[in-house]
């Protein structure tokens, strides 16, 4: 399977990206990086980089799987790391290239590791004069799976096993997929943070 | 003067927020951030930490003083490090506490120090249909002041110096001040990468 002949093979711009970055608090950052970086299936999506980010463009389902891919390789179980992801769709002012469509629907890097992860989430309904109804249903369905951690100033913060939250990105983007013309979900990720409140007890 | 007298002296909510973190590559990142966050003028925001992320809640002006203070005073020449933040005003959501007004026009953070940074913007105007346009002009106003570096994916990335970024910034939130009602702006700052992009020659 070559990506290459995605995009001419692939009509349709029914596309969804991910731009992400990985900051691991250690000397040798750029190593661990690259080599999750190589580890990833993304067979199913297109991937480019850019000067500052990584960016996976397909399907709403094989972008989050890549995603999630390289989160959990990159995790060494000891280095602070965070990532930042941009997951969008529907830009008007989008290319319409650099993707991968008509992949079907069996997801290509594992789920068979788990680990707690602290996180954050905005999610940004564009164009549409409801989007706080939209944010107060992606902020619930964080309640009802028991991701959600507190509401703090410009964010919601989340608590959970690494395939459940992106388990639960996944769902937030089909929500919006159906109902939402353009949108985007700003995610970060933080695992082995020496802090305290990084595992605090209490979480609901 | 008592930040915490801000709170009860000055009425209203026209309150601009930013919530940052810095990302230090390097093992004794946490002491880095801590002299940092110690060495910031925060007299005229109000400051706070969750979990994730330092919040500033203000008046524009200062709250980008301070967020542009905090990045100078980490930035020791040589760590890669990577600051994210999140500049917000206008939530129907947002609570009417934590925040400084009424400080006047004086900033209180040094903009003696320069140097070279690489960032990208997002610029997320919400509850309006003509937000795309909104979008365009920020966008344009970073070609005319020759931050612009080059459209990617989901984002615009910049390059220039220190505080000519900060001053774009404050500008952005003061054109959407006058024209919208609730937006965000989200920034990436990058110093110091290993990556030949990051210092590449041609930039327009």
């Amino acid at each position: 399977m070559e990506k290459s002949s995605f995009t001419s093979m692939c009509g349709g711009g029914d596309i969804t990206g991910c731009r992400f970055s990985l900051s691991v608090m250690c000397g040798d950052y750029a190593d661990k990086i690259l080599k999750a970086v190589g580890q990833v299936d993304t067979r199913k999506v297109w991937s480019g980089t850019d000067a500052l980010s990584t960016i996976y463009r397909g399907e709403r389902v094989h972008v989050v799987d890549a995603a999630r891919g390289f989160f959990v390789y990159a995790n060494d179980r000891e280095t602070h790391m965070i990532m930042e992801a941009t997951f969008s769709k529907g830009c008007p002012g989008d290319a319409d290239a650099d993707y991968a469509l008509g992949c079907g629907d069996t997801r290509l890097n594992p789920t068979d590791q788990s680990f707690d992860v602290l996180g954050k989430i905005s999610f940004y309904p564009l164009g549409v004069p409801d989007y706080m109804e939209h944010i107060g249903h992606v902020v619930a369905m964080a309640r009802e799976k028991n991701l959600y951690r507190a509401t703090s100033h410009y964010a919601t913060e989340l608590h959970g096993d690494v395939n459940a939250l992106f388990a639960y990105f996944d769902e937030i983007l089909a929500y919006a997929e159906q109902r939402i013309a353009h949108y985007v979900l700003q995610v970060t990720l933080s695992v082995n943070s020496p802090t305290k409140t990084q595992n605090r007890g209490n979480l609901s």
